[in-house]
C-alpha cells in the first residue's frame, strides 16, 4: 500500500482537527494514513516517517511561522537530512492561525523550503479558491496555494472550529495528496 | 517640512484607492505627501523620491508578488541603488489582492527585502489586528504585521471596494508611517 | 516523448548560460527539452509550455527578486492560471546573481509560489552541497535547496562566466529533473 | 544611556563569536550593549529587552530557519506580543551557517517578520557587499541586505571562525545599529 504520514503539531487542537482530516481525505484516495504529534519525538515518528511514500507537514502559524515543537522536529530530522533519506518522497503542507492572513505564508514557506533541505518533492494544495467564484465560504476560502490556510477562532477547538469549510478542504487537500502520491509510487 | 512619497502601482484602480488615502493619513501626523504611479518611470518620480524622507511602496498582489510594472520600477531604481542614495530613509509597504490572504506576504516579503537593499529603515503597520478583537472587520481586519494587506472585490473600484474598514485602515497605517518618520527626521 | 520546457530570461547572458547546461542536462536523462527566452512573450513560448510535462523557470535575481522581464512572463500567464491549464505539471526553478547570497532565495520562493499557483508540483533541486564535502567548490557549492542557486563575475558570460561548477550544476540539475518527470509521466 | 540588548541561540558557539562581535559593535556608537543566549528563558532576559531602546536578534540557520531553541524564545514573547510592549523599538537580526548561502535569507525573513509582529521598525544591514568591490574577502562578503549573513567552517568556534572578516563585518553592524538607535532616542 502507498503510505502517507501527517505529522504535525497542535497547541490547542484547532491543528489536529485539521490532521484528522487531512488522513481521512488521504485515505479517500486510496492510499494508508497515519497521524503523528510531533511533540513526542519518538521511534515509532521516525520508522513512519521512514516507511511513508509522502509526508504532510502541519504546524499552527506562531509569531509568523512554524509553532517551537514542530521547529524542534525540524531541528531533530538533520540526522536523516545528513543522510538524504527522505530523498524524493512527496509533501506538502497545512497550517492554522486565528486571523484570515496573519502571516500563514511565511509558516508553508518554511515547510516548503524544509522539504527542499530534504530533497522532497512538494505538492501545491491544488484547489481553487472559493472566494473567487462567489460568496468566499467554500473551499479554500482564504485564498491560499503554497500548502493549505485554515483559520480557526479564538476558542476550544471543535467539530465546528475550525468552521465546516475548512474541515472539508483539509479532506479534500489530502485526497489530492494521496492521489498525487498513488502517480508517483506507480511510475517508480 | 517633513515629506513621505507613496510609489504605487494600480492594475484596476483598487491599490490606488489605498494610495490615497495613505496619503491622507501621512497628511494627518503633520507631514507632506505626494503619491506617484511608478507605471510611469519619469524624471519628476526619481526626483520626489530623492528629496523624500520616507518612501511608502505600494502594489497589488499578481501571481505572489508585486505587479510587472512595480517590479520594472524596483529594476529601474537599480541606478540609484549602486549610489546607494535612499540609505538611511524610512520605508514602509502595502499591498491588496482579491482573497483574504493570497501570497500577500510574499508581496510585503519581497518590498522589505527591496528597501533592505537600499538600507533603508522599515517600519512595521503598527496595528492591532480586528480579527482578534471582535468581528473582524474593523482595521488590519486580516491579521497583516509586515505592511499592510487590503481585500478588494472583483468589480470596479470604488469608494466602497475596497472597504470602508479596509481604506480607514490605510489612513491609519499613513499616518503611523508620517509620526515614525516626524521622529526620525527631529533625531537627525 | 516527455518534454520539458526551460523558461528564462537573462539580462547579461548568464542566465542563459544556465539555461543551456540545464537543457542539456533534461536531455541526458531522456527527455526532450527546448529553452525560451521570456522577454519574448509570442504564441511559440505558450505553446511550448502547454505541451510540456516539466517547466524549469529561471531567472537573474535583481533587488531582491525575480527580473521584471521574468515577472511580466508570470502576470502573463494569469490567463492560463484562470483555466488553471499547468495543474500537475512538473517545475524546478533557478537562478544566478553576482554575489553568493544575495537574497537568490528570494528569487527561487518567488518562482516556487508561481508554480504552487498555477498548482504545479516543485522539484527541489536535490543535489548535496559540496561546501558540506570537502572545498566547497563543486556543485551547489553555495549551499541552495529549493532550486538552484549560482553565481557569476561582474563581466560578460562566457563559458568560465559562470565557473565549470555551476554550469556542472546546472546540468545536474536539468537531468535531475528530467528523471523525476519521467518518473511522473510514467506514473499517470 | 541608550540601550541594545543582543538576543541570541548558539548551537555550536559560531554564532555566540558573531553577538559579542556585534555587541562590541554596538559599543564603539556609544550605546551600552548586553548579550543574552536564549537558550535560557529567565526574568533577567525579558528585563533586559523591557528595558532596551532597540534588540539584535541572532540565530543559526538550521533546516531553512531559527533553530528550535531560538523558535521557542519566539513563542515565548507571545505575551508581551498580545500587550505590544516591544511597540516601536528598534530591531534588526544576525545568522550564521556552514554554506554560502543555504536559505540563510529564510532565517532573516523569519527575524524581520517576528519584529513586525512586535510592532518593531527594522534596521537594514547597510554595509555595500565586498564581493561587488574586490576580491569577496571582505565586509559583506556573502551579498546580504535583510540582515547580516556569516558563513563557519565545519569545526569548532574560534577567533578565527567564524573568519576575520565576518568578525570585522559583524562589529560593523553593531556600530550600525547602535547609530540608528541613538537617533531615533533622540528624536522622541
Amino acid at each position: 500500500m502507498t503510505h502517507i504520514c501527517i505529522a504535525y503539531h497542535s497547541g490547542f487542537g484547532h491543528t489536529e482537527v485539521l490532521a484528522k482530516k487531512v488522513a481521512e481525505g488521504v485515505r479517500n484516495s486510496g492510499c494508508t494514513a497515519d497521524i503523528h504529534n510531533v511533540a513526542e519525538l519518538n521511534d515509532a515518528l521516525w520508522e513512519h516517517l521512514h516507511k511513508a511514500d509522502g509526508i504532510i507537514f502541519g504546524s499552527p502559524t506562531y509569531m509568523g511561522t512554524v509553532s517551537a515543537p514542530f521547529k524542534a522536529f525540524m531541528d531533530a530530522s538533520s540526522k536523516l537530512w545528513f543522510g538524504q533519506v527522505w530523498k524524493d518522497k512527496f509533501a506538502a503542507g497545512f497550517t492554522n492561525s486565528g486571523s484570515a492572513s496573519g502571516d500563514k505564508l511565511g509558516t508553508l514557506q518554511t515547510l516548503a523550503t524544509f522539504a527542499a533541505q530534504h530533497s522532497m518533492i512538494w505538492v501545491s494544495q491544488g484547489i481553487w479558491p472559493s472566494s473567487f467564484s462567489g460568496d468566499g465560504q467554500g473551499l479554500n476560502r482564504l485564498g491560499s496555494w503554497v500548502g493549505l490556510m485554515a483559520q480557526s477562532d479564538n476558542g476550544p477547538a471543535s467539530e465546528t472550529n475550525p468552521n465546516a469549510e475548512d474541515q472539508a478542504y483539509a479532506a479534500a487537500f489530502g485526497e489530492r495528496m494521496g492521489k498525487a502520491t498513488l502517480r508517483w509510487v506507480k511510475g517508480k
